[in-house]
């Protein structure tokens, strides 16, 4: 059913291109499940699905707005090749599915990109261009080639296409499970959400579309308000790190979305975390933001049917390990200690041996005593270890200070010892 | 269909038990989805289809068996309460279930086991007796407890009721995608490849129902043989680290598993990785074990659609941070370099700056020149470097050695200094 209207705006999609484009992507790109999470929504009292977009094949939804991007090239241009600017999902759906199809891809990536990034891009066998400081700095050098070579640029968000095959993304939910009242959904161009916006209200107008993004990217926040909008940062969500709403998306959020979340960082990586730890899945940062909005504005959410869509399950492993320790850390599960010693045998080994027995592991040791900020006669001794939790680590602390040895944390409010 | 014999063995259930089980399951665990792995599936060449059975509501299979047994229970046992031994999954089920039909429950872990597993069964309103250095010797307090209070003892796989509760797993993978021709199962004690044998083998009598157990946990692998097992050693798959066959599983794995196949730790921590960096989902050790059979035995499973029962998702984060990271280093993705420099200034520099050239990153320096293994006027540096992948961080040490820098691994094949 869509929305009865007498002129409905001309929007760049619409319920039957979207449901056409689900016939299309049939057998070539991963009808995703949307499974229940009984125990996020015990921990967020509302009744949560987890759409995961992250079992696509390269672990993503754009695998969707790519694939039917190039379903739509003629033969000539398909000889051609195309080409796209991205160092993250967009470039491993395009290389992915153009390979498949047979058709010759260059992606245009930052100087800067990790090698993992342009491996994987590699491995998918597209050619990499690394040129600029930023993806604007790229586009430039991927309009010359395009012109060079007579490519087809292919959108990350900006592109009727690209938008219908996101949508497919909130058939699916719908399909699932008719009974969800709202999905939440991360923006960057917004391709996802106005394609997904477009599907859902047109099935079940009365569905709430609310959107996500960070704090440091609020560029469709502030577009729809008609306002020139910040951007700039380092973010974990970097999927999601657009500085400008698309043209094609942007009516469409103004007019379907009911609200904009803005998350930070410290909630992205929280939710990243729980979304492990809890839910046993791997999120990417614009993945996790969806849950970081649940988190923030949770009587928004109370007793609703909420789909969440995890877009992606692309992170760094380097930084997932990081997240995962520091996760710990502000669990206060590991906690690191500075403590000021008497330079004299036996010291450490008191030491290490009350904590034993109040139950605290030891995880690192470093012990010093060449630097100016200590008195010649004494030494800093770091310690990290491991405790059951805040309650523990304090009483571990308490423990050491009855026992006369000065100990502060190494993090964390207790600060550090300033300068002699 | 059931298998037609005249004189059916008489194993501990059977397909109509599981039935039954599965309709007294129903609300009360997940049924959890089937899901096919294509990426998984291109990497190993067969077609693969994972249970997650992580997505229960205590993160493993566990909750199946536990809940049964505990439905069986009559009003007067449930008032006494029951007892479990274990240090894991099995404990965090039987104090969910307990504590959701309100009945007492009495978990008895070994006396090392560490805070978090502790925290968690507690957090699910069990309570913990710490004692024994092992299991067996948990068993003995489990015993006396049990005794004076008069509680029901609920053994985590030596019991028709758990072995029964199990089997459901195979049931919903059928219902699923009855063309599977494979099942793989981790074994420990033997309570889920039991269940799910008998509910798979009387459902599609030609499928093969293959084991996996740990290298240094063999249990099964020798008691189907008849020989004594060696046990011992310390795991990633403590979920399948069992010493003993159980009485009413072993001779249903005698007749209706076809195979057993043993992996080592490696092959298991790479399963962990593979499952996550690729599946985007966490697995534990035992859970992983399954993906590390089909790597040790390709051929074995060459073009068959199997399917993989991922057991668990319950791994300390601490360990699969570690596990994280080994794998980048398994990889030659981070690389420790140790250099023996002359000590003057402006060493360090040329080599950050020579390194930076070859496009490696540079994560940790440590800089040594007061240990005896380096020569009074020389220093140790020790570099980790981020490289792109085995053969750029062999390119990288061939640079630094042209420059005339005696440079090793410190790691791996390319061995250590020895001393002077």
């Amino acid at each position: 059913m869509a929305v009865a209207e007498e002129n409905p705006p001309a929007y760049a999609t619409s319920l039957a291109d979207i449901e056409r484009a689900a016939e299309v992507l049939k057998g070539h790109v991963v009808r995703t499940p949307l499974i229940a999470a009984p125990k996020l929504s015990a921990l967020a009292g509302a009744d949560i699905y987890i759409k995961y977009e992250n079992l696509q094949f390269t672990n993503s939804f754009k695998d969707r707005g790519a694939y039917l991007k190039l379903d739509s090239l003629t033969g000539e241009e398909r000889e051609r090749g195309v080409i796209a600017i991205s160092a993250g999902n967009h470039a491993q759906a395009v290389a992915y599915h153009a390979s498949r199809l047979c058709i010759p891809a260059v992606i245009v990536m930052p100087e800067g990109t990790p090698f993992v990034k342009v491996g994987n891009t590699e491995a998918l066998g597209a050619e990499v261009v690394l040129a600029g400081e930023t993806l604007t700095e790229s586009r430039e050098t991927a309009d010359e080639i395009a012109r060079e070579r007579n490519l087809t640029f292919v959108h990350p968000y900006d592109d009727p296409l690209v938008i219908t095959g996101q949508g497919t993304v909130a058939l699916e939910m719908l399909a699932d499970r008719s009974h969800l009242d709202t999905i939440v959904i991360p923006i960057g161009g917004g391709g996802l959400i106005a394609g997904c916006a477009i599907a859902a209200k047109a099935l079940k107008p009365d569905i709430d579309i609310v959107g996500v993004e960070v704090e440091f990217f609020p560029s469709m926040y502030h577009a729809v308000r008609g306002e020139e909008p910040k951007c700039g940062g380092q973010t974990l969500a970097e999927g999601i790190a657009v500085k400008a709403a698309g043209e094609y998306t942007l009516p469409i959020v103004r007019d379907l979305v009911s609200d904009i979340v803005l998350v930070d960082e410290a909630a992205i990586e929280r939710a990243i975390c729980t979304l492990l730890n809890v839910q046993k899945t791997m999120a990417e940062g614009a993945g996790a933001a969806v849950l970081a909005a649940l988190t923030k504005e949770p009587e928004r959410f109370e007793g609703r049917k909420v789909g969440l869509i995890l877009t992606g399950g692309n992170i760094d492993p380097r930084m997932l390990a990081s997240i995962v320790m520091r996760g710990l850390e502000y669990e206060e599960k590991i906690v690191s200690l500075r403590l000021r010693i008497t330079d004299k045998p036996g010291v450490l080994g008191s030491i290490a041996s009350m904590l034993g027995k109040a139950g605290a592991n030891i995880l690192e040791v470093s012990h010093r005593r060449t630097f100016l900020d200590v008195p010649a006669k004494g030494a800093t001794l770091d310690i990290v270890i491991e405790t059951k939790d805040a309650a523990h680590a304090a009483q571990v602390m308490d423990k050491m200070r009855k026992a006369g040895f000065e100990v502060k944390r190494r993090s964390g409010s207790d600060g550090d010892f300033g300068a002699y």
